[in-house]
């Protein structure tokens, strides 16, 4: 079937409108009407060709909600008219280690929501700037958020999942002090859910104007990283520091402010190297610096669901489609509080 | 009371026979007459200065093994003739979460067995290229090898612990497969260890003709990380991966051969940087990069009657205290297997 979309035809070329075709649901497969897309700084990377392997036409897109409009037959778990949302993984193998704990984001055959590898039309998947999408059920999150708050949730499907999987690996929650550096798309929800899951939250930004926000957003303290006297008086005390950064940077500056077995948990990958962080500083207390990549499936349910419980939503800023590019440039200029969520009812025009 | 000792008066000066001042045993100290101390690669850079911070004259050694010679009024836990150890803790704080913990080797207040703070003379410890030490029993290890293998024993204060700590804390053992880089002082102490602990070992090492030697000292496996094919047959297959090594060396190398939630703990700091990692490689499998120094007195003690129990000593060149000049020049050169040890009786001579 023909849905509209918005994309690129190249790297180097302004998103704009497309029609693209979606595979029609297989026994397994739920079609979904998009209501909202969150916009990603992946997006951009991807569309723009800054990541290798861009395929076009690129239609981006992983943070996507809206309501099942048809079921494949051995569909059990969801029916038409259901809230729903797709986030960055619509398949995987299904049978490794990974798959089989439920962290199909591990997973070596794991096929991204846009760029992956597919059998559909044109070979490569497609994302939520678009009015349809079928994917497998297992890949289908269920949304308990009420139908007004939807918009909100779109960005819970990446920004929210990214930074909810290392809060939870790493237990953030009541006796612990977490750390968020950067306030953004992932840092504003990662203060959100670190102060719901009850741990003691400190914001980290280079910005002495986001204290207010910082803390209206749940965070216990705010700390200017550019204060050297502030990153002082927090030295040895966090249990936890998820950074949320991805432009190149020194990380011994946070290294020190981990406790003994203290981990610095990264969620951005810079596209060249930090500067290479002092050894000293992880083996004097035994700290850690690790890596965290988006989230599987069950714990992106377990979010959603305990996000809907407590009344969390990102902070959102609604757009037509064919704003997507002014949007790309405001995000670029850090000028978004906190994510662009695309209104793709504004696709059928 | 004066006992003989070998130290240098400069960082450029070789080392030579000192008489140095011991103090008279307090209330919880013990006095002892050291037989063997074994030499570290942490002595050099200290005695030479090529670390920041030391203080002149320098007696080195942190690996010492002898017998109660006397014992305060107050020591409970030794009596006159015992065999014991000292590793690279003679004192801290004693009050912190860290000494709580029996983690005295991450107390800010820890001081070190030679070039730390005390109030003794010369105002900083003295350590154990010499024939008596007075040490708080709580900083005394008790050993239960039989005296023979004595001297051996003696590497185990530094280098068995300082490997032991990190395979004991990232659960090194039945079910687990470990790699160990670098076969050198710790490195072939590490293999040991781990091997006893039950795990797969894999010594990982850039010369050929370490195989033989790795697989008596009891690797299961031995790759030449020179070779890319041998490298990637064990990609992202350890759970955990302990780099001896502190010369700056690629990393990502070893973060590719970890498998999801796996750790590279590095045991040395180089004295400039290791190329930056990669952060995909952590990102993309939630791997770790850590560090882990020494090891608190508990683990100390259990690794020390471990080790009774399952016979394992080190592998040593035993040296006169004379010789310690040139046993120097060819641990730089990596001329030993794998551990010299100084015969302390020939500081009487």
């Amino acid at each position: 079937m023909k849905t509209n979309a918005y994309g690129a035809h190249a790297g180097d070329q302004a998103l704009e409108p497309l029609q693209i075709t979606r595979r029609e649901p297989g026994p397994h497969d739920v079609q979904i009407d998009i209501a909202f897309c969150g916009v990603c700084h992946s997006d951009i990377h991807q569309v723009r060709a800054e990541w290798a392997g861009t395929l076009f036409p690129c239609v981006p897109g992983h943070e996507i909600v809206g309501r099942v409009a048809a079921v494949g037959t051995h569909v059990s778990g969801f029916s038409i008219g259901d809230l729903v949302g797709v986030g960055c993984i619509v398949d995987s193998c299904q049978h490794c280690e990974d798959c089989d704990a439920g962290l199909e984001n591990y997973c070596d055959g794991m096929v991204g929501t846009y760029n992956g590898p597919t059998a559909d039309a044109p070979g490569h998947t497609l994302g939520g700037y678009s009015q349809q999408i079928v994917v497998h059920e297992r890949y289908v999150l269920r949304v308990r958020h009420p139908e007004t708050q939807l918009a909100a949730v779109a960005p819970l499907l990446c920004a929210g999942i990214t930074t909810w999987s290392p809060l939870r690996h790493w237990q953030a929650g009541p006796g612990k002090k977490v750390g968020v550096v950067g306030i953004g798309g992932l840092g504003h929800m990662g203060i959100k859910l670190a102060h719901a899951l009850g741990a003691h939250v400190v914001a980290i930004t280079t910005s002495a104007s986001k204290r207010a926000d910082a803390k209206a957003l749940g965070a216990d303290e705010v700390v200017v990283s550019r204060n050297a006297d502030e990153m002082a008086q927090h030295a040895k005390s966090f249990d936890l520091i998820l950074n949320t950064v991805a432009a190149p940077h020194d990380l011994d500056a946070f290294l020190a402010l981990l406790k003994r077995d203290g981990t610095l948990t990264l969620v951005g990958a810079p596209a060249s190297p930090h500067p290479s962080p002092n050894v000293f500083n992880l083996i004097t207390r035994r700290r850690a610096i690790a890596g965290s990549m988006i989230g599987g499936i069950p714990e992106t349910q377990e979010m959603l669901d305990f996000c809907a419980e407590h009344g969390i939503v990102a902070d959102i800023e609604l757009i037509r489609a064919d704003e997507i590019n002014q949007a790309y440039e405001r995000m670029l200029a850090s000028d978004v509080k906190y994510r662009f969520v695309i209104d793709n009812a504004t696709l059928s025009d």
